[in-house]
C-alpha cells in the first residue's frame, strides 16, 4: 500500500505528539459542543434536546482490505457508516470520536490520511471530532468510531414504532455498494495473479464509490422533516434490505409485503450484477453497506412524498401474523429471509 | 487460556444471535437512559445537565496479556479504565457502550466471561450498558469502551483549571498497579520456562488487584461534593503522576511543586518495588494504570479535606515561569519529566 522510505516514523512522535499532530487540522463549528478534544471526556450540551450516541468498530481484513481500500476513504467511510446510525432515528449527528490502533510499521503518512478522510466527512456533515484514542497494535489497523447527535423527542424513529398499513419506503437505490464490492474483488484476484496488470474499473465509478465512499443520507432527514414527514420507524441498511425490514418487523410486531418491482435499482448495478451472474434483487436484498434508510410512514403522509425522486415506496406493513413476505415480479409469494453480511461468517 | 473442547463455537449463533445471548443479562437503571441495546443508537436524557463523553481502545498484546489476565477481570477493568475518564470531569457516569472484536477462536463462554465482568462493573458503579458491536477480528482480541455522564455546568473540573497557589491533590495511593504488573510479569517468565512451577503471588493481592481490577474513583466524586469541595482542575491518573502533572500544568499554565515525602505509597507497593530494585518514588510517577484522581483546590479549601484519609495534599501550584518541580527527599530540587507509559513503545 505505501513505502516506508522516506516516511516519518510514529514513533519518533510518541503517542501525545501524534495526537496533537493529528489533531490539529480539527475544528469545532456545533454549537452543542462546549469542549472537545484535550480533555479526560469531552462536554456536550444538547439542552431539552435527546442525546443519540451509537458505535461501530471496523476491523482490518474482516471490514476492509487495505489492498483496495484507500486510507483517505477509509477514514472517509468510518465516519459515515457510524453517522448513518444516528440518521436512522431520524436525529442529526453533531459530534463523533474516532479511536486508531495502528501498528509501528503504519508511516505517519498513511495515518494522516485516515484522519483526513475522518475530518472531510465530519467537515461534509457538520460534525465535530471530540475525541478518541489512538494506539499501537501488534495486530492490524483497528478503528472504533462512537457517533453523537440529538432529536426531539418527539421526532425519534425507532425501528419499534411502524404500524399495520404503514407505507415501506426506502431512500435512494440499492445493491450497488455490493457490486462494487465484487468489482473490487475481481480485480484484486488479478492483480495478485499478475502484477502488471493494471485494474479495469472504467465506467463503474458510481458503484465502486457506492463501496469504498458511502454518503449518510442526512439530507434525507432534512428532507423529511421540510415534508412534515415523521417516520413510525425507521433503520439504515447496513446488512441489506432483506435483514433490515425484518428488523423493523420484529421490533413493531407487523408483517409485510415488500413488492420486488419496487426495490430500485442504479441501471449500473443491474447490468454489473448480471456480468457477474448474480441476482440484482438478490444483491439489494441481501449485500448491504447502501447506508440508505428504510422507514415506514403513514398511508396519510403518500401525498407528501409521492413526487420525491429519492424516495421509493416498496411496499406496505400488514398484521404480523401474515408474515414478512415478497411479490415477485413474476407474481409469486416468497418469505423474506435475513441473509445479510455476518462478521462470524456464517 | 481455554480449551476449545465442550465449548460453544460462536460461529453457531451468528452475530445478531451473539449480541442477543450477550446482552440479555443487561438491566437498564440509570433514568437518564431512555433507549438502551435495540435500535440504531441509544437514546438518552440528560435534560439541563451538560453530556459528558469519554472512548478507549484495548488491544491484545500492548494494554492486556491473556496469559495471565482473567476474562472477567479485563471487562471489568475495560469499564473501569473508561469511566475514570467520566468522573476525572468531576461528573458522574452513566452509560457505556461495549465493543468487541474477537476471533472465532474464541468459544462463547470466553466471550461471556468478558462481557460479565463488563456487567458487574456496570452494575457496581450504576452505568447502564446501552450498545456496542460486536465482530469478528482475524487479529487478537479488541475491546472498545465509550462512556457516558453528566454534569452542572459550574461542578465541571477541566485540566485547565488549576490556579497558582491551589493545593495539589491525589486520591488513594500510587505505584501499585505498575508493581503488580511486575510481578505478573516475573511469574509469566518462569511458568514460560517451567510451566509446572505455580505462580507465587501470595500476599500479595492487594497491588494485584491494582493491576488487574482497579476500582474508578466515583466514591471521591461523591465524597468531594459532600465535602463541598469543587476541584479546580481534574485528571484521573493513567499514565502516572509525572505525565498527568505536566498535563494539568500545560493546560492551566500553571507550574507546580511536588514533595515527594508527601507522594501515597502503600507499604506492599514500597516493598515489592524494592524487592524488584524498583525505586517506589519512580513507580509512582512514572507507573500509571493507578486510576487515581488528580486535582487541585483552593487552599480555602483546605480545612474541608484536611481529615480524610484518602486524599493527600501532595504539593501545590506555582507561576508557570517556576517550572514544575518534585523536592525530593532529601531537599533537592528535580525537574518533573514525563516518563509515563507510552503505547508506541518510546
Amino acid at each position: 500500500m505505501f513505502e516506508n522510505n522516506d516516511k516519518t516514523n510514529i514513533n519518533d512522535l510518541g503517542e501525545f505528539g501524534l495526537i496533537q499532530h493529528l489533531t490539529q487540522a480539527v475544528e469545532l463549528t456545533e454549537k452543542s459542543t462546549v469542549k472537545g478534544i484535550g480533555d479526560d471526556a469531552a462536554v456536550l450540551d444538547f439542552s431539552d434536546k435527546k442525546t443519540l450516541i451509537s458505535t461501530d468498530l471496523l476491523l482490518e481484513n474482516v471490514h476492509f482490505d487495505l489492498r483496495y481500500v484507500p486510507l483517505k476513504h477509509l477514514g472517509y467511510k468510518a465516519v459515515q457508516v457510524n453517522l448513518s446510525d444516528i440518521y436512522a432515528m431520524n436525529g442529526m449527528a453533531s459530534q463523533i470520536t474516532f479511536s486508531i490502533g495502528l501498528s509501528s510499521k503504519f508511516p505517519l503518512e498513511a495515518v494522516e490520511e485516515i484522519y483526513e478522510g475522518a475530518l472531510i466527512a465530519c467537515k461534509k456533515y457538520n460534525v465535530d471530532l471530540v475525541g478518541g484514542d489512538t494506539s499501537a497494535s501488534v495486530q492490524g489497523l483497528v478503528i472504533s468510531v462512537t457517533s453523537m447527535g440529538y432529536a426531539d423527542t418527539d421526532r425519534i424513529a425507532y425501528r419499534s414504532g411502524a404500524k399495520e398499513g404503514d407505507l415501506l419506503c426506502v431512500s435512494g437505490d440499492l445493491g450497488g455498494a455490493y457490486v462494487g464490492l465484487q468489482l473490487l474483488e475481481r480485480e484484486k484476484q488479478i492483480f495478485l495473479e499478475n502484477p502488471q496488470i493494471q485494474p479495469d474499473l472504467e465506467g463503474k465509478d458510481y458503484i465502486i464509490e457506492r463501496q469504498l465512499k458511502p454518503e449518510a443520507r442526512k439530507d434525507m432527514i432534512e428532507l423529511l422533516a421540510k415534508l412534515h414527514v415523521k417516520p413510525n420507524a425507521m433503520i439504515d441498511i447496513s446488512d441489506g434490505l432483506a435483514s433490515e425490514i425484518l428488523h423493523i418487523c420484529k421490533a413493531s410486531n407487523v408483517g409485510c409485503k415488500l413488492h420486488e418491482d419496487k426495490i430500485p435499482i442504479d441501471p449500473m448495478t443491474y447490468e454489473t450484477a448480471r456480468e457477474f451472474g448474480l441476482d440484482p434483487t438478490v444483491c439489494a436484498l441481501s449485500g448491504g453497506e447502501d447506508y440508505e434508510l428504510l422507514f415506514t410512514v403513514p398511508q396519510a403522509d403518500y401525498d407528501k412524498i409521492k413526487g420525491q425522486l429519492d424516495i421509493s415506496v416498496i411496499g406496505y406493513m400488514t398484521e404480523a401474523a401474515a408474515g414478512c413476505n415478497m411479490i415477485s415480479k413474476s407474481g409469486n409469494v416468497h418469505e423474506i429471509k435475513a441473509q445479510g453480511w455476518n462478521a462470524f461468517g456464517k
